[in-house]
């Protein structure tokens, strides 16, 4: 997922957290070194300090200043959201064969496709050494079941990715896995360790939840109409790479026979040749699938702003409720 | 490592703790299991179904009965250990480019490197959330302690393997990631969960800590002496793969200068001709590198057998013992 998209509201959130996310940033330098194995600090130095939007963390750390939280845990679950996010990432890496992350090499081509591994098992337990720091059950349980849900979404996505029969429910679930389960988790325990109310824990787990949906909904849709400059991706990346994503599941669901050998030859078989990607852009507008995806992240973006109708205001609510405008604001 | 060659106390175990491995296997079943993944089970039955000896659970069920447990989360954590044992397996098979494990081709041959890699992650979430299922913090201090010793041996492993500046305290770092580790928590939380006494939770520490030790020092060293109808391993297998255990380690430390060119030339250089096995294995023998590898074994077996001396006399403690002795016994 691209994040740079949402830079103005996020861009914000860290000059009001600066402090915090300055804790955040000396944990992470220290709990990513090993005493014994001098390759880990070495790959996890090139994939941190790349130097992402750190979203994750900020989301935690909103969540528990939003409510009122005066100890110092936000800190190790804040880096223990990055540690998940930095180890799927070097999986990520070696299941689909990247060369580039944040516009560097990845760790795989630099090293190997073993350290990235090994390494990214390696943070996965630093991450739960972290939160099992914290001393709350509560949050180890959310942690642990985004963790297992983020796995079980990238397992279903390779099976999923080039099968026609792959339906709208199912891409949620995907998406639930690859991005928004690690964003709800990640403000949800925000609340939780502030011992915030039921309905507000709920609100912030609802909040992730949708952000996290609108967000990948409207980086698919960029992946076809975006601008490569500001996106950093080509147009038509995914249906290079046979991804099903939203746009073109709604594409295939209108297909008329033509149409759906049309995409059983360019998906299912990836037996591309010149000329499909203006092809398959075509159809997407013929059945309104481009503006049709980009309504249902608005949807989801919407319900992002509801969900904190129901907590108190706060300038970080207000600055929340900005981000989660701006991530569709760039689809317009 | 091999576990075959232990099967004698290991059958008297299992006997003994028929009832505990049968809901520890019943347990595994379910959550081996993926609602929304069908790829997951597929992948998990292949390597849990091949039926491994499940050393690891046994010993938690072990530590726990021996120490008077009447609870149920010792099934738990049996099949936490096992989960991480088979996490652990599937990432070792993509890292090694393994092509058979158990007598079976591996999951990365059946499906690929993808499904091996994320499902492994599967099953660590999976892990995570059944020992949070326990409720004790001190369980996951240590398990969690545990998979990042692992992630963190196993790493090291990737840059000391062919380095000949490895010496016998990185190799012992090693063995403790890949083997001792899991073997360490796997009976120290049987007693922590029992409430056992701090010295009888060390014993139980100090017993698979150098049981695990013994068992891989024994592994490393029938790769050079063993009977490969015995092992499932052909002699020399880890000169081949330019791996420095144990034996080797002793004869570089003993060479002269030209059988340090020899060594430089097969293990750091990967240069290796006709011949060059047994030349190793003649300098392994000249230096006595052997006789002291195997003597190191048992001196690990017998530190695991004094361990056991500070528990309560038990029919369980004694079939630890004889396990102890099992190791090593195989390498008379």
């Amino acid at each position: 997922m691209d994040t740079t998209a949402i830079a103005k509201p996020h861009d914000r959130l860290a000059e009001l957290l600066a402090d915090d996310m300055g804790a955040v940033n000396a944990l992470i330098r220290d709990r990513m070194a090993s005493e014994h194995a001098p390759r880990i600090p070495e790959v996890t130095a090139h994939l941190v300090e790349a130097g992402g939007k750190r979203l994750r963390p900020m989301l935690t750390l909103a969540a528990a200043r939003m409510c009122g939280y005066r100890g110092a845990d936000h800190v190790k679950l804040a880096a223990t959201v990055e540690f998940i996010h930095t180890a799927t990432l070097l999986h990520d890496d070696v299941v689909d064969e990247s060369a580039q992350r944040r516009g560097r090499p990845t760790a795989n081509l630099l090293w190997d496709n073993q350290s990235s591994v090994l390494v990214g098992d390696y943070l996965f337990a630093r991450s739960f050494q972290l939160m099992v720091e914290t001393g709350s059950l509560r949050v180890l349980d959310i942690l642990s079941n985004a963790a297992a849900t983020i796995a079980e979404g990238e397992v279903l996505q390779l099976s999923a990715a080039s099968d026609l029969r792959t339906d709208e429910a199912v891409y949620l679930q995907v998406v639930r896995g690859k991005t928004a389960a690690l964003f709800s988790a990640a403000t949800q325990v925000g609340g939780v360790i502030s011992g915030a109310p039921e309905p507000h824990v709920q609100a912030l787990f609802d909040y992730g939840d949708a952000l996290g949906i609108a967000f990948q909904i409207a980086d698919d849709l960029l992946d076809y109409q975006g601008d490569a400059t500001a996106t950093g991706k080509n147009v038509g990346d995914d249906f290079r790479e046979r991804k099903l994503t939203l746009p073109l599941i709604k594409a295939v669901a209108r297909a008329d026979a033509d149409e759906r050998a049309f995409w059983v030859r360019t998906i299912e078989k990836g037996r591309q040749q010149e000329g499909d990607l203006d092809h398959a852009l075509k159809l997407l507008h013929r059945h309104g699938a481009l503006a049709d995806t980009r309504a249902d992240a608005m949807a989801w973006a919407d319900r992002a702003r509801a969900a904190l109708s129901a907590l108190p205001d706060h300038p970080i609510r207000n600055l929340l409720d900005d981000l989660a405008d701006y991530v569709v604001a760039r689809l317009a």
